[in-house]
This record gives C-alpha cells, structure tokens and sequence, in this order.
C-alpha cells in the first residue's frame, strides 16, 4: 500500500509504504530540469523510460556483486527501493572531459583519461552543487575518511561494469552521477537512480550524445533517445 | 650580481644570478592587486615590508625545522633564493571560515574549525585559480599521492607555527596561502612568500583586518596596517 508523499524531487516523488518501516516507493515523473532547475520541461514517457532504464541497471548491478537500495520494478514508473538516508554528495566520475570539467580546468573537450577521475560535489541546489575536496566533505557532511574510500571504491567498481555493459550497447560512458544513503543498520548503498539523465552516453559510431545532453542544448528528442538506449538495454544478451 | 629578470609577477620580479645556476633573486614590487588582477594599487613601501616580513617568516620557520627556497635577505626589497620549479598549486590552510569558503560552501563567516582545513587551488590566473581535488591535482600538475601527502603534511605543520607566531603578536592567523616548488635535486620545499599578502590576520583585540583585505575592500590604510605588523614581529622577543 503506497503511503504518504514524503518529498518530491526535480525528477522522482518519494513516497512510505504502510506497514513498511524502512522501504520507500520511488515513482519516476516525466519532467526534465537542467541547469539548476532553470530550464524545465516535461517530456511524457520519460519516467516509465528512467523508471525502467534504471531498474534494469540496478539489475545488472546486482549481479555483479554491487548491491544497491533497489528492491524491485513495481509498475511503469514505480520503483520498491530501501529506505537511505541519502548523503549530500554527488559523486561524479568522468571517463572522458566534458561539461564543466574542460570549462574550470582548461582541458580539452573529449580527452580521454588513463584513469577515471572521481569527484564530490556538495548536494545542495541553493549553493549550485559546489566541488568539494575530501575535508570540506568530511565537515560538510559527517562522512569520515573510510565512508569516502568506500564512496571511491564503490563509484570506479560501478564505472568498470557500466562502462562494460555500455560499452555492449554500443554507447561509451562518458560520466555519471552517483548518490549513495545509509541504510536503517548503518550500511552505505548505492541509491538514487542511474539513467540517461545522470549519466553521459555517446553513440560509438555517430558520436551522438544519447542523455539529458539533448535537452540541456536544446538538439535533438529527448524520448527517442531514451527509448533507443531502453531498447538496445533490454536486447543486450549479456543482462 | 644581479643577471636578467626572468618573469615579472602581480607582487615580484624574479632574476638570475651571473655565475649562480641554482639560485635566484626576488624582488618585491609595491603593487598591490585583488581580485585577479582587476583591482590595481602601488603602495609606496609596500615591497620593502613584504620583504623583511617574509624574510623574518621563512628564518622563523628555519628555526622549526621547516627548509625552503629562502637563502639571504640581501636589500631592502630583494630576497636570495634557491631557484624552485614551482608546483601550480596554490595551498590554502583555513583555521576559521570566511571570503570564498563561505561563500561557496554556505558555512558562517568567523566560525573557527576544529581541525584545520587544508586546500588545493590550480595557481592559473586566466581560470582564476579554480579548487582542485586531489585526482584534478594530479592530472593538472603531474603530482603523486606521496606528493601530495607532502604538501598537506608541511602546510598543517607550517600553519601550527605560524599560529603560534602570530598569537604571539597578538594576531590571529585566519587562512593564507602557500607556494612549493622542486630545486634541482628533485626535493619539494616552501617557497614564494609568506606576508600580509598571502595571510589573513585579524588583530586579537579589535578584530581589525590586518591583512590585504584592507586594500581588497577598501576600509583601511595598507601601509600602516602592515607596518604595525612588521613592528610587531621585529620586537618579539621570541623569535
Ligand atoms: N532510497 C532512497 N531513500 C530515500 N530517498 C532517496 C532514495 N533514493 C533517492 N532518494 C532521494 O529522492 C529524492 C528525489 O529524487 P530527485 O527527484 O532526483 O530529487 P532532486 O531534485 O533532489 O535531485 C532525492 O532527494 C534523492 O536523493
Ligand atoms: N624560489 C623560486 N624560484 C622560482 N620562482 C619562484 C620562486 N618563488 C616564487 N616564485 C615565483 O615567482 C613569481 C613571481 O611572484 P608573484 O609576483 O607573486 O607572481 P604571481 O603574479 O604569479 O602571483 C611567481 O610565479 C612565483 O610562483
Ligand atoms: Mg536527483
Ligand atoms: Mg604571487
């Protein structure tokens, strides 16, 4: 039995289940924001597309050994998930520069790295998602030095399987946002969602970008491209 | 002898010395510049307090055990130095919050920390010094972890004396930054210069700003304001 609202987010409603103290229902919406919620549109079919997409990659998560809030796929839109105590940090790991990474540094658009790079940015839409080194995130957040060693073990363990699993849909994994919560026992898992809104894809033969890129500059259909990145997703016979 | 001037900076001018490979002098310029260049002011006397001041700074920190670039003070403005490959990475220790910590990170201006908060900044003025993790310090400067371990070891190490220093003169050591560079035989020392105008110094009993914050916001007389930290440091019967 869905419960209360208990938040609602840019992109997803959280709601309690009765009866089920530690277990949340993630319902995925059809809006789209960007840049800080300044652009903002709704795109119908988007949340069955995240809501899926997502679901199938805790899936393949799963498997894998890396264990997740995801409990279970409850309807188009709807996900069973543990409840977390979400840590205000997103944690961004970059294969390829892009976006703000080339525009702060200076670094080339589309360089590849020899290593993955790991990055924490504070979660707080007031102070625009500032970076953060470790002990701005040690006093900001409470984390201590092991909760962020296992926060950069966990983010380049997923960034190898996803990068794979990418990589066999013919899409490479330029980077993507990570949020992690402490379950009710203490236990820090992966939460939030992983879709082609929080990640960056590009089609390996066309270059094509195949995220929420299409939306922030404003060049292509947003649904399609999802829908293409589901469809590849549920054909891979590698899942 | 002085040999030719190799690079002229906001605040000094670095030249050669004939017969001296490894060595170089630094002079102090009375210019004084904020906000990356746009605010600009010469401040008669400026380069000779700068000078002795840092010059008193490094010989205090010799006697604590902590080496660097600095050899001999050799003139009013002008300083004898080991040459260094500077690091790009400015490194800022913060004992209490305030300027673009605040700012950035929406903690209150004046709240001391419990540990001090250690920084990497990219020193390139044409990106305006952006913060770095660690991962972004490797890939920009060519840094390793050992490298690193070094510099945040040395800036809390430093930041513990220069404390004590200060409280001594009755100033409270808020935040300042420092430069490292590689002499020639590979070793990492301190280097550039430690003054007012790297140092945020609030005076213990008025809390008057003693520091370049004065000319940075336009409420004080720079000049004296340093001088009284000069005349401060040169009677302390400690060092
Ligand atoms: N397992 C979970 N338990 C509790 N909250 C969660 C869980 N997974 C994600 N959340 C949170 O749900 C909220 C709604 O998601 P979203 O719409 O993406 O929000 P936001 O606008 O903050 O990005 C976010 O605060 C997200 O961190
Ligand atoms: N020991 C040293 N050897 C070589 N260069 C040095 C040394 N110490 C400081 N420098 C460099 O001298 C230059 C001039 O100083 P400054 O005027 O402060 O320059 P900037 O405008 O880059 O801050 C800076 O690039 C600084 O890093
Ligand atoms: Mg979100
Ligand atoms: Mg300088």
């Amino acid at each position: 039995m869905k419960g209360t609202m208990l938040y609602e987010g840019k992109a997803k409603k959280v709601y309690t289940i009765l009866g089920e103290e530690y277990q949340r229902i993630l319902e995925y919406k059809d809006d789209a924001t960007a840049f800080n919620g300044k652009k903002h549109e709704v795109f119908r079919g988007k949340g069955r597309l995240n809501n899926v997409i997502s679901s199938h990659i805790f899936q393949y998560l799963h498997q894998q050994g890396i264990s997740s809030h995801f409990i279970d796929s409850l309807s188009e839109t709807e996900q069973l998930v543990h409840h977390t105590c979400i840590i205000p940090i997103e944690v961004v790991v970059r294969n390829i520069a892009t976006g703000s990474l080339t525009k702060r540094f200076g670094i080339e658009e589309g360089s590849a790295f020899d290593q993955p790079i790991v990055e924490f940015y504070y979660k707080k839409d007031e102070l625009n998602d500032p970076l953060m080194n470790e002990e701005h995130a040690k006093l900001l957040t409470g984390v201590t030095d092991e909760d962020l060693t296992l926060l950069k073990q966990q983010a380049k363990a997923i960034n190898a399987h996803l990068q794979q699993m990418f990589d066999e849909i013919g899409c490479t994994l330029v980077d993507f946002k990570l949020e992690f919560g402490r379950m009710h026992d203490g236990k820090i898992v992966l939460s939030d969602e992983i879709s082609p809104d929080t990640c960056r894809l590009w089609d390996k033969e066309t270059n094509q970008k195949m995220d929420k890129d299409v939306f922030r500059q404003g060049n292509g259909d947003l649904i399609s491209v999802y829908e293409t990145i589901w469809n590849r997703l549920k054909e891979d016979i590698h899942v």
